[in-house]
């Protein structure tokens, strides 16, 4: 395992445990990241007592047929797959769909390669609690992608890292400032 | 990024290559393997024309709420959610909330720590296509854990790493039959 890895773990130890401090379940809607906030925590053992699952909706179909996310926000210009307003959406959706679920946590983003100028890099994150009605978010950068000797796909897979270790990160911060 | 690791993008750029090849889209349900085999897919660059996404259906509640898996054979005592019947009905259940996609693939199992003997290492995956009514399936044993001198964290890491890479090679072996 590498570094980048290995401290995607270490984060979702952490996560964990403040979800089995706080006897509550999280669920994931994730774009980008594409399962691997979810890889990262189901590392975990035990995890599946405070861990419901992850709608990784990778095309715009899968969030609008999974989680009825309006095409007229994916496709609207300002808005779009890759934006604040989607990533709220698909974390009221996840928690609907999930009763048993307390938070839910969701990443979407564009890490390239090719990416619109405006978007490349960008990744927007939504936490929600069933129990207020306030939705955190946040809209980061990422630093990598890092020097272009890299090829296209290591430089997706930092990317992919970077993006996994700021959602748990997040997480992280929403579930310590909850209690 | 460890042997494993490599391996499973090794293999998740020869399904991509099929898929692309065949000009058909795949969607995942993964429950055991937990968002590992999306993550590999998604290293790809390009992969969101032929992929489609992943329900990681991680407790009995989000295989039945999101994807109407009957309660009644996730309490069967025979057949339980680590089931040849409920990785075919997962694959279902994908196909039919995911319009768009031609094939699913899906996985349950047990990678323990803890698990009981009858299911510990059990990995069960089917594969659905749209276009014929067939479901192929395969049970597989985990080779892995490896030696007791593991802790449970890592030997668990193993044995994701390994169903990731069978999940993986089972789907080129479908798609390498179906044309």
């Amino acid at each position: 395992m590498n570094h980048l890895q290995d401290k995607a773990i270490e984060l979702a130890k952490t996560l964990v445990d403040l979800l089995q401090r706080q006897g509550k379940r999280l669920v994931l809607a994730e774009s980008c990241t594409a399962g691997r906030v979810s890889a990262a925590l189901s590392s975990i053992p035990g995890v599946s007592q405070w861990y419901c699952g992850s709608f990784v909706v990778y095309r715009n179909d899968s969030k609008s047929k999974w989680l009825g996310i309006p095409t007229s926000v994916l496709e609207d210009a300002d808005l779009g797959p890759v934006s604040q307003r989607t990533s709220n959406l698909l974390a009221e959706a996840a928690l609907a769909k999930t009763p048993e679920a307390d938070f839910a946590v969701t990443v979407t983003g564009d890490v390239g390669p090719g990416a619109p100028r405006a978007t490349d890099g960008a990744i927007f994150m939504a936490f929600a609690s069933r129990h207020s009605n306030i939705c955190h978010e946040l809209h980061e950068q990422l630093i990598n992608p890092p020097p272009s000797r890299l090829t296209d796909l290591d430089a997706r897979i930092r990317r992919l890292d970077e993006a996994t270790q700021r959602v748990l990160a997040f997480a992280i911060r929403q579930l310590e400032e909850v209690f």
